[in-house]
């Protein structure tokens, strides 16, 4: 196993939860017409619903804080990556337990997300 | 997306579990020698490797309670599974929450593990 993959799982989850947590409709770029995303066990498929979604959710403001990140390459140069965190919601005192699960696919010099699967971990 | 990897994704983790909670030295089958598993971090690679750090973990007696499930298809075939849910761990009055990502492969008629990665949610 190359630790490759491991610097580019940590560079696409810092590039996204940042991008996530100023303006989440920047997003659209890493998402295609066949990807998907379960979001708290709610299915939806495509760049335009998938943005729908996370554009929708009724916070303002949102800050992800990372605690643990897993790395692993899958077939061809895909990459599976496995975020657990917390998520601080419009400045609140809350820090909600959350996972996620992305993998990535290899396009040229970059990659997008295929699959996407979202999880608040409430007890 | 059809429904059918979500059926095979939950009949996967519904024996991958009892066999765990059972013998876990009888997961070997599931694996490959290429097979990859990250538990709390640490990685590990290959049907052995994988097996002697599961039969090692210290607990004489476990349990899994799955609280939810998400099921995507992934390319070729392949299948990833995000499980949360709470470990019992030597009949304790603690259920330690857990997460853990598969991804599967299709081999003939069944499926083996490409990547595991578990973690507890211990804040």
């Amino acid at each position: 196993m190359s630790q490759d993959f491991a610097s580019v799982g940590q560079q696409f989850a810092k590039f996204y939860y940042e991008k996530f947590d100023s303006d989440r409709s920047q997003l659209a770029p890493l998402y295609r017409d066949f990807s998907m995303l379960t979001f708290e066990g709610q299915p939806f498929q495509g760049t335009q619903a998938i943005i729908e979604k996370l554009t929708s959710l009724s916070f303002q403001k949102v800050a992800h804080q990372v605690s643990s990140m897993d790395v692993q390459p899958s077939s061809d140069g895909k990459i599976l990556v496995h975020v657990c965190g917390f998520l601080q919601v419009d400045g609140g005192e809350n820090h909600l337990p959350y996972n996620q699960v992305f993998q990535l696919v290899p396009e040229g010099s970059t990659y997008y997300v295929l699959n996407d699967m979202f999880r608040l971990n409430l007890a």
